[in-house]
């Protein structure tokens, strides 16, 4: 799907330069969205020439393709490696809990929330990176938390018919009171740690109440 | 705080020829977003010159708060009427449903999902439509939610301690999966009629098998 990642040119370029450009240009996108963003400006933060970003880049649209899936898998990668470590686990509130809270500090930062509105902004000209955005973001996490939550009431720690629906439960009542008051109240909404803490804890409470071991 | 939305200019001006803007600013809006929309494209589509567009809103951006504002606000309205209607019911469950699906029929229309992307795009640029959006929007249903579950547990009808946080697990249950779907992946995941009537039924089972009665 995403064949758009592969437009980068990169023979006989420095790799230096390649991250000197990506970097400038994560920071001007978040900044100033896609039709605000000047590869003028990406070329002199990067301190190269304009050619050498286009030598990097083919165009504008390609740079910030690679942007966003670059900090969207970096992100998804992030919250699995949390996501077996603990599984095999008795205690399964401490186990939803230490899930919930990784998947809340990796994504609830101000560089990923202003990702997702820059995506959710450009849908109409960008659907194929929102939908990478959803299937590597909430739709990944939910399957996995599915086949997990399966495993966990085969072994009777959790009480439910279907993985899949509970998985959305739980995605939900963890994620999107934060996530969705980021997106409209800015970066100084994002919730501090202990904050985080509090509401993963509240988030299991409620999910076992519901799907607990009866 | 939305003292800017004071700033349409109307005296000796057409009703008529006001509305024709609005409704021609709210198709460009929606589709063009803000840096996209063209003020030369609004008066040749509301069929009125670009000075008489104006008159009538004193700039681009005055423009783009009228829409913003009057589209949430009508929304909110919509959602409130149902609110109190059912709230003295004994069947807990067939209320929540039914303002549950009031909710998700009101919220997941194209125009309304459209709004909120172009909102969340422009919260570097306009934070006050972002937060005006929350407050009339979710922020405003939690609390009547909040006042409603209070009574209801009161009455033994839900069993619970805190109203607020009961309200935001409702609330994100309704609403968070088909919103943030919405947001990533467009109009044509909007959900069908049959299927917001079933995800509603199953946000209330969910619901009440944490905060139902014992």
């Amino acid at each position: 799907m995403m064949a758009t990642t592969t437009t980068s040119i990169a023979p006989r370029t420095s790799p230096r330069k390649h991250q000197a450009i990506l970097d400038a240009a994560e920071l001007v996108f978040l900044r100033d969205g896609y039709l605000g963003t000047s590869m003028d400006e990406v070329a002199t933060r990067s301190r190269v020439s304009k050619q050498t970003v286009y030598k990097h880049f083919a165009s504008k649209e390609a740079l910030f393709v690679e942007i966003v899936t670059s900090m969207t898998s970096r992100a998804a990668d992030a919250v699995d490696v949390n996501m077996w470590a603990e599984a095999a686990a008795d205690d399964v509130r401490t186990y939803l809990r230490d899930y919930a809270l990784t998947q809340l500090t990796v994504v609830l930062t101000p560089r990923l929330m202003q990702l997702r509105r820059l995506v959710i902004g450009e849908v109409a000209r960008f659907p194929e990176l929102a939908r990478a955005l959803y299937e590597r973001g909430p739709k990944h996490a939910m399957s996995q938390l599915a086949a997990t939550f399966e495993q966990l009431a085969e072994r009777r720690l959790l009480t439910l018919d279907d993985p899949a629906l509970a998985a959305s439960h739980f995605n939900w009542l963890v994620m999107a009171e934060p996530v969705n008051r980021a997106m409209l109240l800015g970066d100084d909404s994002i919730p501090s740690g202990p904050e985080l803490s509090r509401h993963a804890e509240q988030s299991v409470a409620v999910f076992l109440m519901a799907y607990g071991a009866h």
